[in-house]
């Protein structure tokens, strides 16, 4: 394959923070504390893989990735908002998060939990902007796919369950992969499918993309499981072994590191095979899902 | 007036209460925990303000209380959420709300803060059900303004000003009502506005329930400020006194009692005198100005 992921990954980052400045309202707008809280996490060095995979679902059915910059800048707002919550006290309690302090260490609890509440109620805001390009019957579409994603059924679901599951023994592997398709995956999938839905993609193509969301899901945490135990601390911006320390049900506790690496693999050959009947609109989601599992953070 | 308000309440409580009772995930799902937080929460002697505006809303200019129903319980949500944020140690610290534990109390904090976040998501997600009986175009309208009344510039930006006026000398009214605006009267406003277009209102008539809910959105906190100080504590189940404790700009504190007693009844006069084209479909809406200056919890 002679696609330059490198240059598109750079171009659709570059596309997602101009935009995201733009929308988000201005530092010194009052409240300015809340606004700076909320710009410190979202520009943090994060790597945009939800915005990119909405971009790229979009490109994929023929659609143009520009109609759907306001959902790309919505699902990374959810996105932060989560972390930003996930990193309190009361939750994971952690004090670095890409290498720089996490929002409660800057900003004092109050205002972590006010950005990253202000965060997911912005995000569905923009959703609405998509109007603009597409129908607003699909918007409708993507606003309810994302806020279930988001929701009971979806990331916050998937939160509290990994919290009450940390320190059980016995879990297998439909545990594990129940509680990650609910924390990490449901929003990877619903940047991917509502993006290409905003463009007039077909039930079958949804299918498709449905399959291969799952498997780059499934991928994407075996690889954050594997990167958490022999990673580099300095690219990852966090120190190892955070999952042990936690006592967290892992791919690497329940198949070792040379199984876990094997069913990261397999599960990017099946994304690959779930896009078939696919032209080459679907390069980029192609190379994705192998950056997918050989990213080193 | 012969119109009955005490019935016309109950009755919009019920359909709300059974309404959200059929949109929450029931409380034996997984995450079950989760789900009981939310319920615990939503279901703990609320006055349903904000859905019966909704929904008298809707009323007001001819259209069907049934049809906004979900947008009635998705404003529960968003107000449900803000409170168990607002009782988190973190930031107003409260342990009694409405007579009852807070949620941190009862679940602990990392819960209250995943529950608090699941409503906001799941509110969005009610609004778009809306769709069964209003254009999409109409439910993405309703979408942004609850969107954005709930955000840095409504809800959540309220409440940081909020906290950062604690202790602050010099505040005039302009300051307080600037953030009473914004912390309780953008989701009233909201409520209302987005029952009323959902249901088709004229640009003429927003116009006059947006000046009718500025001014019972006044009149509400101004009332909440004196009921702070005077109120009966077995009504209001919490203690009195909380805002002088806090030392929180206050409209008491600005105007006196007797100063503050007829700011609110002038709000009151001018929300019924915005009401003035209306027929009497604007019943309800006349018997809620009323509603908001006499209640006593």
């Amino acid at each position: 394959m002679t696609f330059d992921l490198h240059a598109y990954i750079a171009e659709r980052r570059e596309w997602t923070d101009r935009a995201l400045d733009i929308y988000l309202p201005p530092a010194e707008a009052l409240p300015p504390n809340l606004h700076e809280a909320m710009r410190y996490s979202l520009f943090c060095g994060g790597k945009r893989l939800r915005p990119i995979l909405a971009l790229a679902g979009a490109e994929a059915v023929g659609g143009d990735p520009l109609w759907v910059l306001p959902l790309a800048c919505a699902v990374e707002c959810i996105h932060t908002f989560s972390l930003i919550h996930d990193d309190l006290p009361a939750i994971d309690d952690d004090a670095l998060r890409r290498g720089s302090p996490t929002s409660h260490v800057v900003y004092g609890e109050a205002m972590a939990i006010l950005a990253g509440d202000a965060l997911l109620a912005l995000a569905f805001d923009l959703i609405a902007e998509c109007r603009l390009h597409a129908s607003a019957e699909r918007v409708l579409d993507a606003i309810s796919m994302v806020a279930r994603a988001s929701g009971t059924r979806g990331m916050v679901g998937g939160q509290v369950s990994d919290i009450e599951s940390e320190g059980l023994t016995g879990l297998n592997e439909a545990d594990i992969s129940s509680i990650h398709a609910r924390k990490t995956g449901a929003l990877l999938l619903a940047s991917l499918v509502s993006g290409a839905r905003l463009c007039g993609a077909t039930r079958r193509q949804e299918q498709s993309l449905l399959k291969y969301g799952a498997q780059i899901g499934l991928a994407f945490q075996i690889t954050d499981d594997i990167l958490d135990l022999e990673g580099d601390e300095d690219k990852l911006g966090k120190p190892l072994g955070s999952d042990l320390k936690q006592d967290k049900a892992t791919y690497p506790k329940l198949f070792g590191l040379e199984g876990s690496r094997r069913l990261a693999r397999e599960a990017c050959d099946a994304a690959l095979a779930a896009l078939a009947d696919f032209d080459g609109h679907a390069d980029p989601l192609r190379a994705l899902a192998h950056y997918i599992v050989e990213r080193d953070s």
